[in-house]
């Protein structure tokens, strides 16, 4: 599928509309569903992923999709560092939210990875915006069917555990032991940075050690700096296909309050949008922003950091698939 | 044009999708803008007017029609107290947002007034969700272009100044003085309900009882009551072509803090909706909600009465139109 | 069992320790977990059952034991209108929460049922804070095994749904249709007060008007006033065991905003109290306060609402229990 | 003193410059400190009481004079039902801020004393912007300094406890115990409307029946409302000098969120002001508005309330002032 | 003119009067409007734009100078790292607030350039709160209006585009353009810092590059540091008469959220004041703060970082101005 | 006294209660009070102080206990960084709050010092969580009775001022003066980090320089950084008794807005945590966490920064403790 030239798969511009107005979709795009008459024509989907079934904690991820395209109506059509202009290389659209159902955890799992099944079969590269972190198992259950993936995965927690609550397999801090008990991962392409915070116990670091995942924590991230943590991340993931999982908690609160499971000491907001622009070259097949949780962000700031960070993976996944063409 | 029975002018059921998800149209109603295909087949046009520019004292409402879609996906199909289902009796859906001009009043004015033409033109009546209480000035323009209208006005202020600043002629202080003169609407089939609070002076009151306008003041209201008030309104409207303007500072601001400019001392809630089921048998024309100011509603508390009031305002709107055809 | 006359079972007084101060059980009382030494002694027990994983759409109430708890220090040693003094006539105590499973609702069901058949065992009488309304049926579940029970069940909603989602059987909305069909509720001693709001359809009432349940909507509370709503409430209710389950959302939105699903137009603060008064000498064998959602509540104002109105369930619970003895 | 002519004692009028602009004085009247040249002109005096030293629970009226000034740049000149124009008939000004010691409680009674005692001495209508109730203390000690005075007090608590803490004599929770050992207060003339809320002990009860206080609970004022109610506290105040104060608390929380020690079910905002309305004739010397706490305000619609009420107040003071002239 | 000595021109101390007590002027500056007798002493002027008719996004700086008013109560008398006393060096005063007319564009520029005309005229230097960044033009209009000025100019957006909505040439995106073109500004001396964010093009960085004005974007200043990117402002600016345009904007919105057109990534609160101690001895003759928005700045955090920043200027600026002398 | 092996001394995992469940303790450990069978086996006590009496600018510190205890329950069992498990290494308790009296300054005092004596007598080391900083004053002189302590204090102020007021003596600008004078600290070992902000005076600093007391300003510790600072604190403390004292205004007021007395530009949340670290080895013998503000922390960010740093000053305490044993 080639680019498009006749502006459809274009935002609105604030110059045009002013930005508070209109219907918010992600960045102002078209919301092009399933059963539109151009959905054969998307490169790049964004999509809501409006479920928290996975929430051990704060609930509130649910809320994230319609709070992140309200504040992505802020966002404008060109990088101001990289120059990079998405909406010029690929056809981007808003898809929609897959539908959960938020009083069966099982069934909204089925739900999402038959909407991504779907997603994958029309060539479509998903950019997510969660929804809570169990939210990237379902994706990656259809992203990754047929062979194991690369991660790189920014979060102050490593969602590797192996059950809560004597038991309970699927919680949005068990998300990726499936994943790599499912073969969905390959955990020698797989880099998880920024992990930090009290611990009940480091099960989950074992883990990580035992099956060759590459943990960066805080202490670490911070005493290298971003340039070259990302060096290292994208030796890891190498050229392979690579899923990219952003949990908004990998951010400082100060900068991003509104999350259900924040840990102090992140990264500030410029770190985290430099670790996006370091991403260029990555062979990213699907991402998602996941965690944000509205009602504890009442000013809409962390939302807005969140689709200012969606807005730069868009960036580096149009400028590698437009490079592939 | 008669109700079509396909299903599309339906709004999404919280049996299916859940209300959190799913792009936020008024009352989850599909998205017809001008250029839809099936524009045509609209009966009830819901409209956001973003504007504010109005405002002389605290602004906002201009994100009003934002935080009213969000809230609206809350409503349901059918009227808990009259058993009223409006999308059953006539084709809704949401006809977007005017593009206003923040920095210039003058041409947002025209736009708006521009834009409710093409709706007066396509035969579809209009219920607007504003923007400031000016908004109302270039919606008459559209619908009254060719004979005065009557009006019932739900508001703690008349609207009726003449001017601000030393000759200001357009503010949210003034549109019904302008449509007085201008013969948008005739004075003697108004009725204002709910004015109260301190005063610089009386010259609006002055102005209304010298064109014939009623006004019934909120002592009146709380005396009378809502039926007998009522009935007198539907009196003065008669039978002609009405126009219904509410303002949400009609409501008491316990119930309705998100505006610029309340007034102590005003109806409840139940008294808020009770008012426009009185309005049953009235040939409504169209219908505003203006004056809500999301930047004064954290809780979203104040929106969501504005849309409850919307939908009783399209409860009898629609009942009306059915029983026209 | 009967009232112990050591001090254990009293609130600390904000005369001694500010209000503000010391850690928050409910209303000040010692906490007497299940293995505490004094829990024989307790007569009337305080729970949280901090769940929320039957809500299908703004989720909340899981928070709520906690700022229950907080609000509840607010709370005194006497009934400012009937003058009871619940503490003097009945041993009370914080009995702790109930521990749910946030990522699986079965498991929840029945880590709930089993908590309040013990409970139940040893001969106390449960005042629950709640969590959403799904948590009424485990509690049903336990205090209605075998014989059943009448309620008198204050909200905007019955509850009485099938079911969601394509087939989804527990939810918010759906508890009091199960306890029918388990048997735990006894149909024709069922009167449902406050009812209102747009709705998909109609049934639920229908299904009401089936079994028998007797549904006294908003409009006809409005119009008939409690006094004369509570009395026909009683006599439905009559002498035998009783059930009385409080929806915070029964009340109007502006003086209870706390809540995932609000109805507009419910009863003010002064008229949800009075509703409790009037249940005086009807025969309680548990009660609940639920919905209540600190997410949606930044002020704290609906929690400080909803223990005022535990404040008098505990009062005419006490009293009855008193006369009992 | 007569009421002076050339313009200066004039609030600011929102035609000239918009409510939001400007230095908030008191309803944008001019600020006249003692050391102004036209102090001694002035007939009623707005006063700050920025001081809260006696709260005993949850603090934040030390904020209030400046939260309530700048909205009372929203109030206006004339008063919308009575149409009383205050500023029309007596001098108002806005004589700043007593300063408290918030570290010394003893020393803050005495400064406020003391500034009272200067206001008095030059003739001045004092009308308080509270601080918490405790500064109604020295306020009475100023003004009654040589006879009792009666009151009319609007509060959900009669504030007449002895003391608290085992021995503290001075809080927000006893200061018209010790107005009347003091004999500040003539307890037949004195009569306290809206009491209510759970409570200790009735102790502060039994002390106003023993001297003669009366005291009007909120079911008496339900049930008789506010025309009844008030012709009898104006019988028990009678012709002599009366002192005013209302506590905001006494409105239910849901219209006054913002205040320290809220108790469920008082009037409306309506009857809040009627109240006032229905004092007109009354000798007042003194009023104040007392225990907004912008803390627990964050919309500001509670010292919104505060001020309606406080012009209220000033247009019956005003009024009587005039007419003694 | 000198300073004076009689202690007219100083802040009210938090060790003598609270500092939440009083009516709330700049810093606790005396309010000395133009027609106040010492008028002609004033040395630096403290003024308020409350106008935001430029506004093309989100409202709100129409209530920043109450806001920075009431946080500035919290600045003292001396800068803790550099030591300098303006208060001692120069008399200040808060000279009110410039009325806008908030229906009227064209009436708020010309009434805002006329007041500052009367400012220049009587020698007094200015130190703003906007407003919005249109506030800038007018202010130029008067301070430049017989040769060019420079500017430093920290923001996160140029400020340079040519025009929006189809040609509205005046919007808070343009007043730098005009200066331009009307020679108020010599582009060759202008230097702005912090540009960043998603951009729809990028004409405006174009027009600087065509007239010489330098950009230096977030990316430079995160790489080169304060210190180095100041002393190329500094040189920029030369020793000729300067002004200097602030926008909150400019610092990272974890730090400033309460802004209309926030931009992730920017500098810290530390930075924020570090660039401007960096002015030290540029020639400054006016200065602002602009596009603080109340309504986005729940907590007030946003304007006592406003205020802070508006001392460090004043700092600089008096100290260049006392040496003048 | 040995650590206890039976679990008792164990906080709530997450994993087996969610951590929004149940009564909130400090750190979810058990509730200890003094008449508790289990006090003496306790070595560290979690103690909260909820009095802020001496504040002379905005109240609040009084509510954080409440308020760290509620988001403390977001901390765990092991130190992600330095993998220390304090709760294996000694006993720790909450052991409740000590009982202020809100209306009487000297009097809590009293009571404060009492406690402590207490506490101290019992062997206990405290970790307190205020109230305002005065509070760190009755502290000492129950710890520091017989000997002066070293201190290393994190501020922005160096709360060593004489007096307010005229001579106010006791308030929480001036703890640390009085704690010299009367032999508490020793000056020589007592450094104070962080401090900043515009100051009406530098007599703080002047006393400090004449007493020997080192005071590292900001500007010195964000050119040195947090390494090298802290190097010199460990050395100026030395080997002797220490003291800490953690003001949450030493963090800048972006991550810590939850506070009465602000100043811009302190460190960030990660600096927070690593100068704690740095702590490790000193002989800490007491420590507190003052001025957590809620009512200026909406979304309980503060607080939960304040309990990760209370969590820090456990982990180095704790270590410290076992390794003396």
């Amino acid at each position: 599928m080639d680019k498009t030239d006749d502006g459809f798969f274009r935002p609105v511009s604030g110059f045009d509309l002013p930005r508070y107005a209109g219907v918010p979709t992600f960045m102002r795009l078209p919301l092009v569903p399933f059963d539109h008459p151009r959905f054969a024509e998307v490169q790049v989907g964004l999509i809501g992923a409006p479920w928290d079934g996975g929430t051990t904690n704060r609930p509130g991820p649910r809320h994230a999709p319609r709070q992140l395209r309200d504040l992505s109506t802020m966002i404008r059509a060109a990088n101001g560092v990289t120059r990079v202009r998405p909406f010029d290389l690929v056809n981007c659209a808003d898809l929609g939210d897959v539908g959960p159902n938020p009083a069966d955890l099982m069934d909204s799992l089925a739900r999402m990875e038959a909407f991504y099944a779907r997603v994958r079969a029309a060539g479509i590269v998903p950019l997510t915006a969660g929804g809570d972190h169990l939210c990237s198992l379902p994706i990656l259950r259809a992203l990754a069917k047929d062979r194991p993936l690369g991660m790189i995965h920014f979060d102050s927690h490593t969602d590797l555990f192996h059950s809560y609550f004597g038991g309970t397999m699927y919680t949005h801090g068990t998300p990726f032991r499936r994943a790599v008990e499912e073969g969905l991962l390959d955990p020698k392409r797989v880099c998880m940075i920024g992990i930090r915070g009290p611990a009940y116990d480091f099960e989950d670091r074992d883990f990580a050690d035992a099956v060759g995942i590459r943990v960066i924590p805080i202490e670490e991230f911070h005493d290298r700096g971003p340039v070259d943590v990302m060096a290292e991340a994208r030796a890891i993931a190498g050229d392979g296909e690579t899923y990219v999982s952003y949990d908004i908690d990998f951010i400082d609160p100060a900068f991003a309050p509104g999350t259900g499971t924040p840990e102090i000491g992140g990264p500030n907001a410029w770190q985290a949008l430099q670790v996006v622009r370091l991403l260029r070259g990555v062979n990213i097949v699907g991402a998602d922003m996941v965690e944000v949780s509205p009602p504890f962000d009442p000013t809409g700031g962390t939302a807005f950091l969140g689709v200012t960070v969606m807005f730069e993976l868009l960036c580096v996944m149009a400028e590698r698939l437009a490079a592939q063409d």
